[in-house]
């Protein structure tokens, strides 16, 4: 499904139409999941060719958590599964860029709000926004 | 500047005022600069904490370039500065997002366009989505 990235040139690469998905020495991508239609940006996290794979085989996004050393299925849990809308790649082929629809009760973040990015800088301190939380994590992630 | 994660509570660190970006074993932050109004993700690079501290302090930004391992200010060579208009942290602080003024051309990328994200996933393929370049890299960088 991937071509090499090593194996094409400069122009290939950032030209080109081959899928040559540029994964780090820990067999990583840096993934970027936005919003449709909002354009906001939800989460960053990382996929691991699995997870590329299987987001792109499903229509439904998978990351690989560094933490838990395992494929993660976005919304496994909370059920706030991310549905693939288009998938972009950066210049060099070592980012992915994901237009997601973010299903459920839209809250990408595991704190229960729609994005990862609540705070603000602000004369040195980080601002919350006030976005809401859209569930209660204590109860979505109870044992 | 910066707080250390390391010496918060994961309460703190998440819900808390402390900016406290957690740099990675490289000394590196994963950075999306995303342009303002518009809301496209322009392009993600990386900082640290040096970079993060100029751009903070100029309102300019800056990244550090793993290629070239040097502090790198964003269009000191195109003239394609990023104006940095807001600065959000992640849940666990280890992603920053720019929202910025992509001043220039209007061009983010190296390869003249605005956004690095100029390919769309297809059928297995990499499609040009036809964003026009906005310079030639080939004068903009020629020595």
């Amino acid at each position: 499904m991937f071509a090499d990235p090593a194996a094409l040139s400069h122009e290939q690469l950032e030209e080109g139409t081959a899928f040559a998905p540029h994964f780090d020495a820990h067999g990583l991508i840096t993934a970027v999941a936005q919003e449709s239609g909002s354009g906001r940006v939800l989460m960053v996290a990382h996929m691991n060719a699995e997870a590329l794979r299987r987001t792109i085989d499903t229509g439904e996004v998978h990351y690989y958590s560094r933490s838990r050393k395992a494929l993660w299925k976005k919304g496994e849990t909370s059920g706030e599964i991310q549905k693939l809308i288009a998938l972009s790649m950066d210049c060099d082929q070592d980012v992915v860029l994901l237009t997601v629809e973010q299903t459920g009760r839209g809250a990408a973040c595991h704190t229960g709000r729609k994005s990862c990015f609540y705070r603000v800088l602000k004369d040195g301190k980080l601002q919350n926004t006030g976005e809401p939380r859209l569930f209660d994590p204590d109860e979505v992630y109870a044992k």
